[in-house]
């Protein structure tokens, strides 16, 4: 493989897994609308006109994103993430990336007491650190996680040094957290304007918590610009994965009824990532009565959980796994104590070996019983990667979005819950 | 509330929440459909015909438990449980109640290479536990776990002194993993041969993990028969939560295309109790074409990230929301900071007021959006609540298998996958 990724989508088709697939008339058409959406699109990124992946290409701005970990993990142990939605699933997807991480970095998204209450119960906040995300620097969660942890860690750790121990990223201009920073002396780095949070994991976003755990952002950005090249360079819609993705989900869809679409990934690193794609396909489309919704999967865990389901439940679901080369790697199974158990099959096998045969064989089963899948495959799990399949799907959401006829970049559904919770918490005594 | 949890569907019918709801007739329908599988079902459980359940007010295998857990926990500071699917789920949710666990439970259900490296990396050998769940013995992926890690383990430990640091459990009878426990000297406990693995987590497979980090086990049980007390003790169908909940989950399937049920507590520790139901509803009911899909979602945090599609997208989906009282939990938010934030409506309000008006927000959003919504109340999340909705799932989800006319007890689909996955192995060089 010398592509970064590389994406088959045949068995989605009817002519491999029958009447579950796709006719080559109903591709087709799919096709068509979206390499006019595609079209459209490639000239506006050609034009710099789609911030969250001309970030990619930037690369000075990454200074100052070390820096800013480099400070925190000199003075910190622990640091607390406070975000939610955008700001926090992007960091966690490359955050599992990290291989033994001298921070440890605690994901706080929800203002549940019973987890902020073991959260200080198991934290010395004498070596605690946070950062503060928030695009609009009014969320309400994360406002009030802020002020509810911070005076008692500048109780701990002292006024003075403030900038030792915590960060704010917000977007720039007059907002709640900003004034909050400002007064408790927190730098502050901006979060793009023009980048909507779901689009922000390649932006200071996504990469300050993931420098902080030693993930090598660097190549998370290689990945992504050469992901972004592969789709970019494709003059035949089959070459341009992207779109070619929006396309037969789409197809699936409008012709034979995929309301939800199954993303499962060969890899426990990967489980983040997945979480990450589901606002970012949820958020996106999901408006007007129209869209598909998201579904996280596991491979093989998910095998002993949905594979039922998918397999002899509604045909009513498109798959994709993300699969990479696992055949050798991993500890090998003693062959003595594989023929003593008298599981053989697995005699000198190892755990990779298993877990690369139970990857191909989900596919080979999910298509045997009809089921259209799609595959996605890396050569290997690693930053690079992750920042290429980023790209993939955000070029793959947008270009689906566009072709329902939806706007991508807002959610306006959600406002009515913000003020009936503003309401309710007015209304309490 | 006297009871231990309560339900109301009201949100779910037409006349409450318009068109998206249920009209009378087709709840009437249901019900009545329901009625017939329940009262076979009640008889069924008074003559002990459902181990599962009758499992709940057995009190003589407790101390057993305790002893197994009490010399784990006296030799390891880690115990790895090794497991998969009803082997982990059910234990998973019952250890996220624990409070300053002295034992650190981690939970390998993966045969990934990379997470067994970040395990052995981040794991004193010396300290560690094994604990190895197959109900069948036979579990590929949680035999090549225990044979690529448990020589390791006594290599470290010693061949004398396993009793201290392992334990298995599986069925009676001749199977891998017990030639295997009895070759290392591992003692084994029998998982009940007449439960299933997802029907399972109120049986020592659930119990001898929480147990092992300090989750009160009896209390559990007790939730539990107190659960089943409630169900068997209704008259009409409405004061049977477990068999009203089948009949409006299918009605909504049949009349309104419900074909996603989404659960959504809005509590961080109820997250893997969902992804237990998850497999439970999901291996059940998932068969012959029939079915619905479950949808793990968590309170507040996915309200950034699908309620716009919940709120706005294809309207196919039921919600439950799991709620607690949420008023005066927690830390409160300064008044004087919020003032300064310009967030003066979280002004002297704790996280749990916050939580809690979104909880009631997003459910009063829902059903302003026209889209179903059944609310289960629990006074507190403890062990015993735990317990009882495990209890109220199960009831459920086999209530609504036998009005759907399929066996909730097989899955027989994944076998198919088992053997290709073989196949490979034994195809691999």
């Amino acid at each position: 493989m010398s592509e970064i990724y590389t994406q088959d989508v045949s068995r989605c088709m009817a002519e491999v897994i029958g009447d579950g697939g796709l006719t080559a008339d109903a591709l087709a058409t799919a096709r068509a609308a979206a390499w006019d959406v595609w079209s459209a699109m490639r000239e506006d990124i050609a034009e710099e006109g789609f911030p969250a992946l001309s970030i990619a290409a930037q690369a000075d701005d990454l200074g100052a994103i070390w820096d800013a970990a480099a400070r925190l993990s000199a003075h910190c142990k622990t640091v607390a993430l406070l975000g939610v939605g955008g700001s926090s699933l992007g960091a966690e997807a490359l955050c599992a990336l990290a291989q033994n991480p001298a921070v440890d970095v605690r994901f706080l998204n929800n203002p549940d007491p019973e987890t902020l209450a073991r959260f200080r119960a198991s934290t010395d906040f004498a070596r605690t650190g946070m950062v503060m995300i928030s695009k609009s620097g009014g969320t309400a969660e994360t406002l009030a996680l802020a002020m509810t942890l911070m005076p008692d860690l500048v109780a701990q750790r002292g006024a003075d040094t403030v900038a030792d121990y915590a960060v704010t990223i917000t977007e720039p201009g007059d907002n709640p957290i900003r004034r909050l920073a400002a007064r408790w002396g927190v730098p502050v780095m901006d979060h793009p304007a023009d980048i909507g949070g779901r689009y922000a994991a390649l932006s200071v976003v996504g990469l300050l918590p993931a420098a902080l755990v030693g993930v090598d952002i660097a190549a998370v950005r290689a990945g992504a610009v050469e992901a972004l090249k592969v789709n970019l360079q494709g003059v035949v819609i089959d070459a341009v994965p992207a779109a070619e993705g929006a396309a037969v989900s789409l197809a699936l869809l409008q012709s034979r009824g995929a309301r939800m679409g199954v993303l499962m990934p060969y890899s426990d690193s990967l489980a983040p990532l997945v979480r990450w794609h589901r606002q970012l396909w949820a958020e996106s489309i999901g408006k007007s009565g129209r869209g598909t919704t998201p579904i996280d999967a596991l491979g093989s865990v998910d095998q002993h959980s949905q594979l039922q389901l998918y397999l002899d439940g509604p045909d009513d679901k498109m798959f994709t796994i993300i699969a990479q080369p696992l055949d050798g790697r991993g500890d090998r199974v003693p062959p003595e104590l594989a023929s003593h158990a008298g599981a053989d099959y697995l005699a000198g096998r190892t755990t990779g070996d298993l877990l690369g045969a139970e990857q191909e064989a989900t596919i080979d089963t999910l298509c045997a019983h009809g089921r259209p899948v799609r595959r996605i495959d890396v050569a290997r799990i690693d930053p690079a990667a992750v920042g290429a399949l980023m790209v993939h799907f955000m070029l793959e959401t947008v270009t689906a979005c566009f072709m329902l006829g939806v706007d991508p970049f807002d959610q306006p559904a959600v406002d009515d819950g913000k003020e009936r919770a503003r309401a309710r918490l007015a209304a309490l005594k």
